[in-house]
């Protein structure tokens, strides 16, 4: 991988811990936030982590407009404004959403209603000019912020409708120590494995785990 | 387990497979279907598969009746009117429904709309005086069916709200050779497991598999 990855969202804990690992794999990544000093931050943090000069910060527009590639790893509520107000920059880019529309109560997680089906085909309809796939919703991301822990213990599946983008987040997922990427079906399929992550919440609580997923049969 | 496990549609590959293997592992099975002679056709056929005595054909009614534990592994066409009318034979029991709503088209397969929120949700719905779990969507009838098959590499996720009879099934995954039983949440969150049946089916597509799925980091 030659591209440069931006991650919008990238100071939560998801982003920043795939950031982490492509970086250290040798991929440029650009940390996006809405303030540039709080991505700045964390790319300096992140460069001390990873021992590695390769990541810089920006605001989420600075980081749409100079990334090749870009994850989108925002909280859901502020999901569709964002990419609304990055339409532009994204043209032609491939986008990798791994948002989880989740909601909280007593009883655990549960997977909120998304009038477009999911938080991908969200993207798809306010990106209609980006090729969008959605990956990465399942990888722990407290797993990955332990550089001890050396091989990650699962699969990602990589799900979306244009096939050099799904090759291309399946060798993205593939840098990652112990991840491998497995093509899950078209983005209309996004929903459920988007929901999962309220089940893996119900394991990790049961089990005190941090499942992940792997796809049996496949080599 | 010394329960009597019925399963209602177990002409069908689903049930048939699970059937068989619940056999193998010495417990008692009653083959459930709209006519008794089918049922009692592949009570005689996995007889012969098996090398057990103890497994038997009912109608479908009959089959509720008697069996302690039941498998709904029926088309969800037929899913809702055949639960309504074994409501009465079903109060008090364990109930697993492992039915996928999918709809299939030249895009491949798609999780179809249950008002209900999923064929479990609709389950609970209509047995309100029933225990009703979920799980065994995933596992391949395939591998089940092919006794040359000495483990089936799968993890079975199980749903529900009764943690007895969530424990229950997730033994009665466990009695499969190579088959763990998870617990994966409660019943409100069955639809994303059923519908990821779509995605393991792209996935057998794509790679030529008998796509399963395992839950790392628990042990």
């Amino acid at each position: 991988m030659d591209q440069t990855v931006g991650v919008l969202g990238g100071t939560g804990p998801q982003g920043k811990g795939l950031a982490l690992r492509w970086a250290k794999a040798g991929i440029p990544v650009i940390i996006g936030s809405r303030k540039a000093e709080r991505a700045e931050a964390t790319a300096d943090e992140l460069r001390g982590l990873a021992g590695v000069e390769h990541i810089t910060g920006r605001d989420n527009a600075g980081c749409a407009a100079e990334a090749d590639v870009v994850l989108i790893a925002v909280p859901w509520e502020g999901h569709g404004e964002l990419l609304e107000s990055l339409r532009d920059a994204l043209v032609g880019k491939i986008v990798i959403d791994c948002v989880n529309p989740l909601g909280f109560d007593n009883q655990g997680a549960y997977p909120l209603r998304v009038p477009e089906g999911s938080a991908a085909q969200q993207a798809e309809q306010l990106l209609p000019d980006s090729r969008v796939t959605a990956a990465f919703h399942h990888v722990s991301a407290v797993l990955l912020a332990d550089l001890s822990v050396s091989e990650v213990d699962t699969d990602v599946l990589v799900l979306g409708d244009d096939r050099e983008a799904t090759d291309l987040v399946v060798s993205l997922a593939g840098v990652i120590p112990g991840v491998r990427g497995i093509y899950g079906g078209r983005l209309r399929n996004a929903h459920q494995v988007e929901a999962l992550t309220a089940n893996l919440i119900a394991v990790n609580r049961r089990y005190k785990a941090h499942a992940g997923v792997r796809i049996t049969d496949v080599t």
